[in-house]
């Protein structure tokens, strides 16, 4: 853990925010040496998913050459929304620092509180409506993915 | 609602294993015209975060010039991980149909019902660990992009 690459993130969040994105920044480090460093880009490149730490993680796996961030370490000026909590659990990294709190975002008008507590309700109790169509079908990819012998792991 | 577009996606998610991707699909529709049609990408692009739904979201905003895919609904070939489930909400889709279902992707080997239940964990028992560092400067952000007049909510 090195405290300055926090405040270098938090620093990015902030001049983020003069760059027309949102008040958010990821750093990606391995080894000591600072791999990426993203600001939030939703409104700059209309990618609803270009987040702060979605950013660094597809920027880290772009300079390693790799969907496998084992040994890297994510400094995020905020603590992730579900969406980027995920990406990182898929991306394989190590461990998580952050400095601001869902609740921070909450209260300035993000819904990242708000995503936790609807990605635990049942289909009729979300938001959005969530109906299942032709259920026996949808079995037949994973069929065919164990039967696949060639297939590369993720 | 058009069954024909889930036959597609699972269609689309068999086609996408001997592409080399990952057996998942997905397609945006808006007033009844396909915007996006994707497959799982991880591996063929190493990127973690390009799931068939991110992949989906980010190919019809690109095409809709927007980060915000109100009036379009999602066909997924399998219930969203928490990632995509999220990414889903951050581009306000209106409506969610899928075919597959989460343990039917964990029976295959996929974290997606592990992933949904370490969201809803507090920090100190999930897999990755958590460490909130600089506290007070983390509110920083937030109070600057709550003060700045130029800002584009999303």
């Amino acid at each position: 853990m090195n405290i300055e690459f926090m405040r270098e993130a938090v620093a990015l969040a902030c001049e983020n925010i003069k760059k027309g994105g949102g008040p958010f920044a990821a750093l990606i480090v391995k080894d000591g040496q600072v791999i990426a460093r993203t600001g939030n880009t939703v409104t700059l490149s209309n990618d609803p998913t270009a987040h702060a730490e979605v950013n660094a993680i597809r920027e880290a796996c772009r300079k390693l050459n790799t969907f496998d961030l084992s040994g890297c370490e994510i400094y995020s000026s905020c603590e992730p929304c579900p969406m980027c909590l995920s990406a990182i659990y898929w991306a394989h990294v190590d461990r998580i620092y952050i400095s601001g709190m869902k609740d921070d975002a909450a209260e300035a008008g993000f819904d990242d509180s708000f995503l936790y507590q609807e990605i635990g309700k049942p289909y009729s109790e979300r938001k959005i409506p969530v109906s299942v169509l032709l259920r026996e079908e949808g079995k037949e990819p994973f069929e065919q993915w164990k039967r696949f012998e060639s297939k590369i792991p993720y």
